[in-house]
């Protein structure tokens, strides 16, 4: 494992590989006076974000800078790609910097693996158009760990406007590595034709799917899209697909909720649920550093990509 | 001390203890070397500002590092709080990041306190609307210490628009809580209500206020409330107003010129005022460094707060 | 030497000791299992860009981080210069803030020759104006003796728009210092009066340049100069002063070809000749770093500056 770019990708033995060094690095960061590790230092992580996104961008800094790298914000919109410069060259020029570790968002799909074209340094994937997020979906599968032990088995539901989303894709593929049940509940007008083929089950009923349901990640309302004819109105948004108290009390007991934020209190999750016990999602958060610095640290640290981690693969395959 | 809101709610011994901590630092920091303390190693410090301020903000950045913890810029205009974000969930998005401690800057005047209820870690409000701004006015009292010795007893006097200022607010209070007398003259247009129930003496005339000033601070005219009907023309501002040549003559021989920047040089301060031996406007930015750190320090060692600073406070006051 | 100004002002001497201190940086460097100094350790480098260029503000970034300085980005955009502060208030500020080395980007030619009159610490003119751009000329004499052995009796052809170029500026300087030939080719409209002063030989014919050149250098086409009278077409603009791949094939077997980036592949430069082995585009980066290393190193470094470099500029001429 080299890069990480999508979550299609990635083996059994890769995904939980990533969550079992983020359980360590939690450990070993919250076990020290000094929450730091050493293992980065001098390592330089460029994080190369196209689209705004400062929840993911300060998410892979915090997760750097704790391993002790090095991290450059180099804004796309204000670089010299506004004055023309095409996506290769800004690649060989953060190459030729010596950055060992390239975090990039885009808003076109295949952008990241474009990038592995030109960089010898890893190539992290933070969201690219509506096709992956995959340390999302790993922080995700991490948090559904904690809470419920394990991923195998159980059954994910996930609401919402999947048409136009990475978060959701990169779980479902994920997921489904993992073992678990992933069932799809969405209006028609938001679910790809694709999804037809995607391991998951579909609905379009929200209320006939919760009684069964172990995890239910609802997906944020991009408002940019209730414009559009994608949508019913707020109202009904919320009424049909919005997670309510209601439908919250009729999860089972040991159920629990999802949302990779920033939330739309009142639209797609009411409030009161967003703070249920229930609600993993600052846990959500907190794990995302854990996450992504198993991530940087598997794919910097060159032993452990070429040994470890493609051992492990090999073995347990094999 | 747990954050740091206003100076209203600064005891003496808080202040003063802030006030020697600055003085320990700025020694410390001159004495070494490598001019920096590995105090806040492997802590993560969150700017967090919702109002451009490149002053305070870098400010803020230089006292962080120089106690060697790491810095995430979190420019809230560019953050998925543009994206309908409460300031609620955006707290307890750093809170589950690990910020240890959070600056913030906010329009809305009392939104720093209500980030405390939100998060774990440290608050320290870096200016809210037009109500606080105390690390200035904790620097400004450093600075009068610095070049007058004391603050007991000594006259300030403070210039402009006053209705405005949250800077002029937290002087108020902490001034007069370190036993100065301060006078505030401004147009009857700049002056809020309240202050006829402040610590202060009040004054519209600028001439017969200079002769028993030990210290005169020079509030910054914003451009924008000139279009407003609260500011005479600009000539008869500065004409009324402003601290000219002349009147610098006037102040008592040892008396200090304050600023807090950037200033209108020409309007509320001639330049020949600004550069003159009686100006600290220089002297009050290199003491923010200090006195940052020291809010820093007491705010995120916790032996510091718990014991120094509350036993401090306690015993002083048995 | 206290600041890098301009290459007009530095002698030969000068420029071959910061030529052989970045190849020690970068040897250093690459040496280490942590590619890192501990130099600057404590030191602050401040990057005070009033015009954007991720660019170079990234490769100065990285330059300081590994010497372990302290960086911080002051976007002078967004800063109280905007609320009208003066650049003499600006430097004033950062110097109080104790910033020890400025680096400095702005669009009038000798603001930072003005900013050292108010600095004690070190300035470094990262691009002023259509003035000068040290650091760019510097990295490409490196790149010419790293490529080619020596800079010394090599003649340099500079193509393009010269009249508003400050890499060209540098680049006549520092290349004649160090003894080449150095040879302007561009359209009579985007030639300098001046250049008939430079020592440099003047061609508007890019063909008959061609076979006695040892390096060329293409110059970014910037397009906002097309709108203008300056340029002729596009397309006439790259048959006439492009380097294209009939035009490469003529250049000696051993000649480089150069570009400051980002480059508009297919106007001034066509992109089989960017990617070509003759091309250094992409060392020119990397060698940017070490570059801005030694610059740093040098004006920051007390004893290196006062002794060994001025010594040696004494002793050599002597």
């Amino acid at each position: 494992m080299k890069h990480l770019l999508t979550c299609q990708a990635l083996s059994r033995d890769d995904a939980e590989l990533i969550l079992d060094s983020a359980q360590q690095m939690a450990e070993a960061v919250r076990g020290r006076e000094v929450p730091k590790l050493p293992t980065l230092r001098g390592r330089t992580v460029v994080n190369l974000f196209f689209e705004d996104s400062t929840r993911t961008r300060t998410s892979f800094e915090t997760a750097a800078k704790r391993l002790s790298a090095d991290v450059v914000n180099f804004a796309a919109k204000s670089s010299s790609l506004s004055k023309g410069e095409s996506l290769r060259d800004t690649a060989l020029t953060l190459q030729a910097m010596g950055a060992d570790a390239v975090v990039v968002r885009h808003g076109a799909s295949g952008a990241p693996q474009q990038l592995t074209r030109w960089l010898d340094g890893a190539v992290l994937n933070a969201g690219d158009g509506t096709h992956a997020h995959p340390t999302q979906a790993l922080l995700d599968a991490f948090t559904i760990r904690q809470r419920l032990g394990e991923v195998e088995g159980k059954t994910v539901t996930i609401v919402g406007d999947i048409l136009h989303s990475r978060v959701a894709r990169s779980n479902v593929w994920l997921l489904s590595t993992l073992g678990a049940r992933v069932r799809l509940v969405a209006p028609p007008t938001l679910l790809p034709v694709a999804a037809q083929k995607w391991p998951v089950d579909i609905s379009y009923d929200l209320d006939s799917a919760l009684s069964d349901t172990d995890a239910i990640m609802m997906l944020r309302v991009q408002h940019e899209r209730m414009r559009d004819s994608f949508f019913p109105s707020v109202r009904e948004y919320a009424r049909m697909y919005g997670l309510t108290a209601a439908r919250e009390a009729r999860l089972p007991g040991h159920a629990i909720v999802m949302h990779p934020g920033p939330m739309n209190r009142g639209m797609e999750i009411a409030s009161s649920v967003a703070d249920s016990p229930r609600s993993t999602i600052t846990e959500q958060v907190t794990n995302g550093v854990w996450v992504r610095m198993a991530v940087l640290y598997l794919l910097l640290t060159s032993d452990s990509t070429s040994n470890t981690l493609h051992g492990t693969g090999t073995e347990a395959r094999s």
